[in-house]
């Protein structure tokens, strides 16, 4: 595997280089915004801790040329700190920004995949057979791809295209909070490997970020998905002043039919699963703070007069609405 | 059976003077605070309705002297509105005020018991022997009596102290949007007899307050109680700035523990009471606008240097706090 090394930073290393130890696990982010930074951050402090795995976290940056003129990845690497999407934070010395995608994962053998959806089906096509064959991948990304032949799980599609097995983590996790270290609970779905979930929670787990695991991808990651439908439905009644106890019985609904939705999609997934962190406190957290709510209250308050489009880009700078071919479809009604 | 008529206004007559047809049922609402109003309302919107129902609807109310020296039961008869605990909203011409507790039930077979729960003990001592021994009563009432031999369920209080079988009405129910018929869920739960229940769905569930039945007493009505405990933790994590994640995860976690304190002191407790409205919709209003929440944030934000009991006369306006005991455990730790 040759990495094409055009935009690689000389100052990264091979990982062979650093760490000669192949024993040893190898982490790799993909993906460098707001979660994607917090998520280096968190697995960064614990790799120090842990024998089992190499000091170095390496995070794919999808480089940027910053106002002052500088590249993204440059700046994290020389500072620590995300500085465009997640300012403030020291992400640890041990993470390394690279913007070479396929040297980012060249030697990894723990992949952590948290981008916008949409990128994924070109990011998996471009990590096609330049993965390790023994590596293990893990989803944060919320949400999926929803085609003519039926909804398309984001885990799925890493399995497919990659052949690696693909454990999924969820929760009600505002990333800014768990940056500054403010308590939280997530969620990891893991398939048959119950070695490899605790292997996740390893990297994952700290006093602030507390994991239990389940045996439900497909439960955990459509929690992940719908709670975003949950959240319009939320932000219509908010939008319509419809009152509190509407509020706690859409989400009540919400829930349900959450439940309901998945089961129907998957047989195996677990009632239990939506009252873990990606279930019930996801939902809580997305109905109250969430991009999707405050769209959606403010169509409703328009009387649906503005599009979901224009309340986007005027009220998101540039973040996009979970589950637009929905909204589509409520514009049309 | 002889109703001490020296405080029951002339102008109400006995329910047998008024209906003679026995074979209708008769319902009596115990309490008319804010919530208790609103339960008449809906059950008097009902009965109209209702072959099997007597017109009539005689609530209980707590005789006191307004401001203009009249009586708050003869200006709700007069005025079809509970002025000081639910003004604005009229409550139907068919529900008639009685001072007269032991007058308001002669008759009735269909009890309504919302009042605070503290004066529960000495109002079923009052009834005793005084109500129809086919009569069936359903509570409304959260909170319960915690014993030296253990806590005490107001619906096994009713039905040991006056014989009769006892549902109970729990739910996502802040009283002043029922009263103007914003949407609203409400879970009703029965013992064996699930035809008891249907009738008390007959009596409550309207276009915009939606009931569901689940055979489980204990469950729902610890789920009514419960939730107090887990508003007050939601209320320290808001005064001490904790954060959306954390308090997702401590409503999620206090969902979880209501759960197994509830089963440990019923086993026939059932998981699924804990997503009806009674359970976590409950869970959310009161952990986002509830008294005990509010008081909470404010002893946290004082750092624990004000009392509940100076909060609460400060915040409340005569309200009272919910879970007073552990309040005091609270304070002295």
């Amino acid at each position: 595997m040759t990495p094409s090394s055009s935009s690689r930073p000389s100052e990264i290393n091979d990982f062979a280089a650093v760490a000669p130890d192949n024993t040893k696990s190898r982490v790799t982010v993909i993906g460098s915004g707001n979660w994607g930074s917090v998520a280096a951050k968190l697995i960064a402090s614990n790799v120090l801790k842990l024998h089992s795995f190499h000091d170095e976290v390496r995070m794919w940056v999808f480089e940027e040329i910053l106002p002052t003129g500088e590249k993204l990845s440059e700046v994290i690497n020389k500072t620590s700190e995300n500085v465009k999407y997640l300012a403030g934070i020291k992400l640890g010395k041990n993470v390394i920004a690279d913007p070479d995608l396929e040297h980012a994962v060249q030697g990894a053998n723990m992949l952590v995949f948290v981008t916008p959806h949409q990128f994924m089906e070109d990011i998996c096509k471009r990590l096609v057979g330049k993965v390790r064959k023994d590596a293990q991948a893990i989803s944060l990304i919320k949400g999926m791809e929803v085609r003519v032949e039926g909804p398309h799980m984001i885990s799925t599609l890493i399995t497919k295209q990659l052949g690696v097995n693909c454990c999924v983590l969820m929760g009600a996790n505002i990333a800014n909070e768990i940056a500054v270290e403010m308590f939280s609970e997530a969620t990891v779905g893991y398939r048959e490997n119950k070695e490899i979930a605790h292997k996740w929670v390893q990297l994952f787990n700290t006093p602030y970020f507390m994991i239990s695991i389940v045996q439900d991808v497909e439960g955990v990651e459509l929690c992940g998905t719908l709670k975003n439908v949950v959240a319009l439905a939320a932000g219509f009644v908010d939008g319509l002043e419809m009152g509190n106890n509407t509020k706690a019985a859409i989400m009540r609904i919400g829930l349900r039919e959450m439940k309901a939705f998945s089961k129907s999609l998957y047989p195996s997934v677990k009632d239990s699963t939506f009252l873990e962190s990606c279930g019930v406190a996801d939902v809580i957290t997305t109905c109250f703070g969430g991009r999707n709510r405050k769209c959606a209250e403010a169509f409703a308050k328009n009387g649906g007069k503005r599009s979901f489009d224009e309340l986007e880009a005027e009220m998101l700078q540039g973040q996009k609405l979970q589950v637009c071919h929905l909204l589509l479809a409520i514009e049309h009604i």
